[in-house]
């Protein structure tokens, strides 16, 4: 029975690359994601991402820790169609409105009790009172936010359909950003005070 | 040479399927699209959309008339990953801030001057004039707008990555739909006035 | 400025079937997931599952409770990507060695320790002890497993990148099925009696 | 150890949709494929098509025998994103010029000689003899073609990356279908009396 | 409130790699498209093309100056799913017969008359006279035209779906490249004159 | 009618890229493949290999000789969405139980008479015998196996739905790699004795 010739090495290796492809921050990225560390060089530690239950920064501004396992933060989701996210919230603790322009979001609450809903194209808000336990989803693109409506820290797993979902919320848009001021009014029907109350609110120019 | 057997009777009609697939928009949809009408019934009339070009309702408040051709409108691009609009600005008008959720959209300003631009995750507003043979790309899912900036009616073709790229104007997501303005307030930062009066304006309950 | 055209009508309603296709299960599959239901029929209860986080049916095999939410259970996930499970482990327990056929897994540990691994082409194993708070990525179409290596009861939250993404457990591929030992052994290097006993264990025939 | 609970049942049947679709051919397609045959009626025989070796009808014409196994032959690809074929060459054989709308081909020659190509978008024919064992690959939507350049009958093993790659055969397109002799003489640049010469020997109308 | 925590900053950065991928065009390419430039140099006018309405190159062979929004003239729509292009036809001039092996095409008259139509793999030609404001799909990989049949220069906006759709003109395919002409006579039946008219006029070798 | 300006050069070679991407292994990969081979530098040779039909290292292990014309092996297929191999199986040779994580089979038998199946989700087994000529599928992510059952040679042709589908072979991954016994005897409920025993002759360690 000797020498064994292995299957793999048969097929002369050919599969190994279709397995994983762990991201090389370092390089340029491509419409797919980053390049591929040489598999040489991965280990077991390339898959794991520690400390994503650990809160991240906490927001006065609306009382809660957000954290990401996005390509960047966890490099082994490269290509894999798959990431994820950890949010503490404090009690009156909220995640504003947003979208992520490029994936599905599937929320599932392992402490405290979110009010959760997303709108839809027609305008039509889907909102329910989710207890520890429950799951909603919020199709791709749409806006969605949470709110922890109980008397205790909240605390939510997520998870998205792509590696990098993107995040774009709509306040931090019209009123972090630099967009000017008589656009942003002329493109919401918002008041000239208004725009420029929040925009020094959270910091805006234009 | 008789009698003359033709490739596509060898292969038994087998391609036929792949060519399209017009929609069927009487029965159920799919994740991929509508049902394909039956390929014996296809004519010529099924991949035209006459008077796409044809302004559309005009509205007062924005003084533009879109129209879409999109599968609904158009069932002959069911399935094939695009699809159209015509936009007519008068002077002055604009389509408000929006996001297509499930497609990205490519503008060519056929006549006129336009202000156009998106808004992107981190918060920066890439904008620029277009002038008459312009063209301009909104990447999927990211806030934008256009603005006729010009003494005259300006007009613009625009293409969608998707046959149902979905449309979410986020004014009318929070003022014209069902999210009860304490919730809009909450996730948005925006006063209890502002949403009100924006409510009433826009037609939105709750 | 009465009448007032909101953009959703004057897009004539042409993106709501982007939004979303909530899964009507009493229907066919197709290659991208069920029908969708009427959008009219829809509620926030289509988005949202309950007590995903409860656990499901105990295993005394292998002391644990896995618990899916794919589309099959949460209809609203269908054509969106995405999918989850809720995993208790008692002290001991483990999931047994499987794959997904259709998607990648990102796993989160809520509470206690697992040592989780996947085992790639080339026949490495890339395993590690998973702390609450520690995320690990399964590729797709990989063996892997977890075990609860800690002293008390151990929670995961999963994440897949498709609503449908299969599970085939190896062990109950070759054992609880229909595969006559014979082919078994064959295709395995197996030994018969092993083979047998396994059989019998796991209710397999043939 | 009583009752044994299967990791099957725990998730509840969740994953047998994943694994295949069975194509119902009595249904409507969808741009995804056909509907999925219900998998309780499923058995091994949906999964294998007999006789794709023997050859298809010979044409007099080209002097080979082209058999396909697409999705229409072969309803257990349905979804799989891939399909078949076999070709049997007499000597002087050919498959004429033609192009597969909707996928790419992997052409492996198990028997005799074959002067196989295809032309690129910027006209350059890239084409050479291949022997039993070559294989050769026709990328998505380019013209391509076979000769038997050998002193005996050829035989090739197709493979295709769609269920439903579509067959175009120039022409078949130009000469035996009913676009009018003045359009493909527009369009073509060819004389008027090739054109009518051609459609007479190839059935066009028109 | 201070200091005031972005959202943005709270993931770390994380979403704007899926915002968009600008084109680096002195990168190599991947299957899904070129490099990414660098986000901290892109600006607005990478999302913008200036002067696609400009007529391109006139061609005296079929009277007609199409300009094509591809990802090597257009960086900013890599990985987007869309492209577009620009066609002035003078009276009589046409678009000769042609493919994009990957993409589907939807053509928008802005001026003028066209007779625009494609074939199907069953043959069959489905065409149109299209008048201003009208539209028109080609499914992917199938070959089709547009004539102009008004009395005046007519335009048309077309929109892609991929951004590198490809384009291979059958007669160029044939005649203007350097497939030699024993072999395109053998694959599609023309007459060794005609060919050898026509590789003259046309410029082709072989 | 001089200078003849082609379509290709009117539309500025924009095409090009679309038609293929020839892998330039030495460079690094994406999770969309290779970088393409500099298109000035391709060759028909790039899309030919040779070879392939002749059998590879034959393992006296399972009596069989497998080739695999995966990307690394043939660039030419790179980004194609389509791979194959070729295997030679003595009297009474055979594949193991193995997996594609990332692509469906399509085996073609040119000679001789295989048994073969694959296990479903549900762990049912489909398995047929297939004759010269006969065609069966493997549904991406399954666990499948041929066995020669004739008394003579049988060989197969193979097409994958991926350029990089990948093989797990199940023997392989438990006993030919570096995951421990224990834990190899905890996931799969095999017993020590066997597993060490199979690790011994496969050699694996740990």
């Amino acid at each position: 029975m000797l020498p064994i010739l292995l299957l793999s090495l048969l097929f002369s290796s050919s599969s190994h690359a279709a397995d994983f492809c762990v991201a090389d921050l370092t390089g340029p990225e491509t419409p797919s994601g980053y390049h591929c560390k040489n598999e040489s060089a991965v280990t077991a530690d390339d898959f794991v991402m520690t400390g994503l239950g650990v809160p991240g920064n906490f927001s006065s501004m609306f009382k809660a820790a957000p954290k990401a396992a996005f390509v960047r933060q966890f490099p082994g989701i490269n290509g894999l169609g798959i990431s994820a996210a950890f949010v503490y919230y404090a009690p009156g603790g909220f995640i504003p409105l947003h979208t992520h322009p490029a994936g599905s979001e599937l929320i599932v609450v392992t402490q405290g009790t979110l009010l959760a809903g997303f709108i839809s194209s027609a305008n039509n808000a889907y909102y329910k009172t989710l207890n520890t336990g429950d799951a909603m989803v919020f199709p791709q693109g749409l806006l969605h936010f949470q709110v922890n409506v109980g008397e205790t820290t909240a605390i939510a797993v997520v998870g998205f359909s792509s590696p990098s979902p993107g995040i774009q919320t709509t306040s931090f848009s019209l009123f972090a950003g630099n967009l000017p001021s008589a656009l942003v009014e002329k493109v919401t029907f918002l008041d000239d005070d208004e725009v420029k109350k929040l925009k020094k609110m959270l910091g805006g120019t234009g």
